[in-house]
């Protein structure tokens, strides 16, 4: 008799199309969160999550409201409290599919071809969530699953998750469990199976800027009155220094430093200089001194301007001396930065460097910590060992540069850390046209989440 | 039989209402240079003038087609080759009037409160405009005009005038004249009738600047690649110096000193530092070191900030790290500048300052030279004259901080110097919003011009 790993592995293989055939079909429904207009298909979505995670033998299967989207949830707990509970997270909601003309085949009808399948949402993220629902079900049907297992499947990822943190807090006992599964993060290359141990956070503001009381003639005033746009050119510039460090103060103090053990791992990832310049069309990079592209993205904090605006910017030339002039301004955290002290940090820049010529204001747009898990943890380590048998290759530990709120509230709310994989890949086309998930990483995806629960039970 | 001049004066003064339905009408009409939708408006407003200007008995008159907006043209010759002829020039165009939300009550419907009518072009310059028609009319309504008078009057001051300098040349002879009135220069208070004989030049640049391919995400690659708007600022907050003083290289050394005796005049005007406060709002000055800020606006070049565009201006946040900045910037010109040294200056400065991590080009916008006139040649002082009788007051002479480039182009290709005077106050709100024309200060500069038209056959 087969042992009960190669059995669901065996399964896995044998129901290949099966498993491509149910993707196609959640991937049908446009559950695109951002477009009210949607909501009957945000509900579609949810109640084929419903059915499909019942049909593979999930129990307690149920939709719940929020003041959004509902969640879907379903648990898998014959386990016993002895052994692991984990809780996998979701979301069935998608990205809008404009512009709908860059598309080759249409967004909601998933085509094949080659080994891609093209359709909005495949990689982000139906087909991650499908992957870890077909691990579950291959286990079941062929014997008993090793670890309990919790699903939590949202419905307002792309719109940044307005409700998620209630409902977590409203279902503390029922979401408890030993860690989360994320399979949110993707992998770097198709044959580098990926474990993201750290995410950074967010601390967004607006800087407004007022000069005189309206926009003035340039010419009648231009010379006596301090342009509002030429302040906040000053006030941005003086931002970093020559080399490429923030200089709002104290802004480095509480970050974490780097272990020269973290960074030989960071230099063996394949994301070169020449990987950021191929994939961006910058004319050369940038970037803090003393730390590689890879290093001042995962794990450097980082201070951006996302927006300015000031005066006239239409065709043509308006002789105006503007009354008002705005910036966008995004700081990039890691551990362990708050972000509401790097507030008070821009609050303290500003008042020691604006001038009295100028009213100003600092709004908070979006603000929420940094996350960073043990890479050492038994549950990263399971995974670590399914990926390897997978793909016989070690897989790379990274830092992402963008933010997974989920992950810090699941830390905070639940108290557990949380494994980020994911099988999707750079070349996705996330959020863009022509988004596709690549089936043979994807089929060996499945096989690691195999490997991976029945590791966790060991 | 009352002479000539009341005769002229006493129907002005009947005629009130009429001259005020009449600018209302014309201001109306929404003939903004800047919007090629808007060609139809500005074909309105030139046909508007022709039958106005038929009407007051103009003879000769004409639309006049050009590569861009077409010039009105209209003439009144009967005093013959003895007596002097006049150019009297003007714009029927006009600036935007955005922001919309920002005006009491609508740009083009022109209303009456207290004593300003509130339109966008009632100051700048259809009422002045509209002046010089009203003093033709009250002449030629009341006996003989004793000077010739040519009108021309263009659609696209606001936009630089491209196409003006090659009508003038085209049309040396039809427009040969003893010298210009332009009456877009204004007063410098209420009771304060002003002769500008400095006018700055102007030289306007758009700066655009590329980074990466297409806009990234700030989390994703925010750290590696630099950010164009963070660039611009960089740029921006280096062309001024701690003292104020533009930084371009050379940008001073074709600039005429002020005399003392200059400097001794420029003190007795009413415009002190909080004259500029008051009349701006802006909570302190500023300005270039070691000048008073009427020399500043007036007498000494500036750089100017007109408007800043980048990345994601919405409500709300976007994590965006943009692929482009632009920035609008002018600099006001004194004699002896030539706005193409400044163009090389600033193409210089960016050479020498802009990384490589961008790509840039700049784009000249508007051009033009500084002009400065004789304050004692005749026809400065017929209306010296003029308007101390009108007003009661000896009438100031002051250095202008905008840019009235057809006083230069009139210099250069016609040989003539110009009058430049007006009935716009500072407070008018050229160009911004709630634009406004105060009525009884236009009443009396009708007046002023039929003394003026009257001085100068004497």
């Amino acid at each position: 008799m087969p042992d009960p790993r190669s059995s669901a592995l065996e399964f896995a293989n044998q129901h290949k199309q099966r498993f491509l055939d149910e993707l196609v079909e959640f991937s049908r429904i446009p559950s695109i969160s951002t477009d009210p207009e949607r909501n009957p298909e945000i509900q579609a979505a949810a109640e084929w999550l419903v059915e499909h995670v019942g049909d593979i033998g999930l129990q307690n299967v149920k939709i719940y409201p929020t003041a959004g989207h509902p969640v879907v949830y379903g648990d898998h707990l014959a386990a016993g409290p002895q052994a692991p509970t984990v809780l996998i997270y979701g979301h069935y909601d998608v990205q809008p599919a404009e512009p709908l003309e860059k598309w080759d085949t249409p967004p909601f009808e998933p085509t094949q071809r080659g080994e891609n399948l093209y359709a909005r949402g495949a990689s982000d993220m139906k087909g991650q969530v499908a992957a870890t629902a077909n691990a579950v079900a291959a286990i079941l049907q062929t014997g008993s699953l090793p670890i309990n297992v919790k699903f939590i499947i949202e419905g307002e990822e792309e719109i940044g998750s307005p409700n998620l943190p209630e409902f977590i807090e409203e279902h503390r006992e029922l979401l408890a469990c030993d860690f989360a599964l994320n399979p949110d993060t993707g992998m770097i290359a198709p044959d580098l199976p990926t474990i993201t141990y750290a995410l950074r956070g967010l601390a967004y503001f607006e800087l407004r800027l007022w000069g005189p009381d309206q926009d003035l003639h340039s010419g009648v005033y231009g010379g006596t009155v301090h342009n509002p746009a030429q302040v906040l050119a000053d006030l941005i510039a003086g931002m970093h220094d020559e080399k490429g460090r923030v200089t709002l103060p104290g802004f480095y103090e509480d970050v974490r430093a780097l272990s020269e053990e973290e960074r030989a791992e960071i230099a063996r990832l394949p994301k070169t200089a020449d990987w950021y310049l191929e994939n961006t069309g910058a004319p050369a990079l940038w970037g803090e001194e003393g730390y590689t592209p890879e290093e001042r993205v995962g794990a450097r904090p980082t201070l951006e301007i996302n927006g300015l605006y000031s005066g006239f910017t239409g065709e043509g030339s308006k002789t105006v001396l503007p009354a008002y002039a705005m910036a966008k301004i995004s700081c990039r955290l890691v551990p362990d930065q708050d972000p509401d002290v790097v507030h008070q940090q821009l609050l303290q820049y500003l008042e020691a460097n604006a001038p009295s010529t100028v009213k100003w204001e600092v709004i908070t747009m979006a603000s929420g910590p940094a996350a960073i898990s043990d890479r050492n943890s038994r549950w990263a380590q399971a995974y670590l060992k399914a990926a390897q048998t997978s793909w016989g290759v070690v897989p790379v530990f990274k830092r992402e540069g963008g933010s997974v709120p989920v992950v810090t509230t699941f830390h905070e709310i639940l108290g557990i850390e949380s494994v980020n994989i994911g099988f999707g890949l750079p070349t996705d086309n996330l959020h863009g046209p022509n988004e596709k998930l690549h089936l043979p990483t994807w089929y060996k995806g499945i096989d690691a989440l195999i490997h991976f629960f029945f590791n966790l039970a060991n």
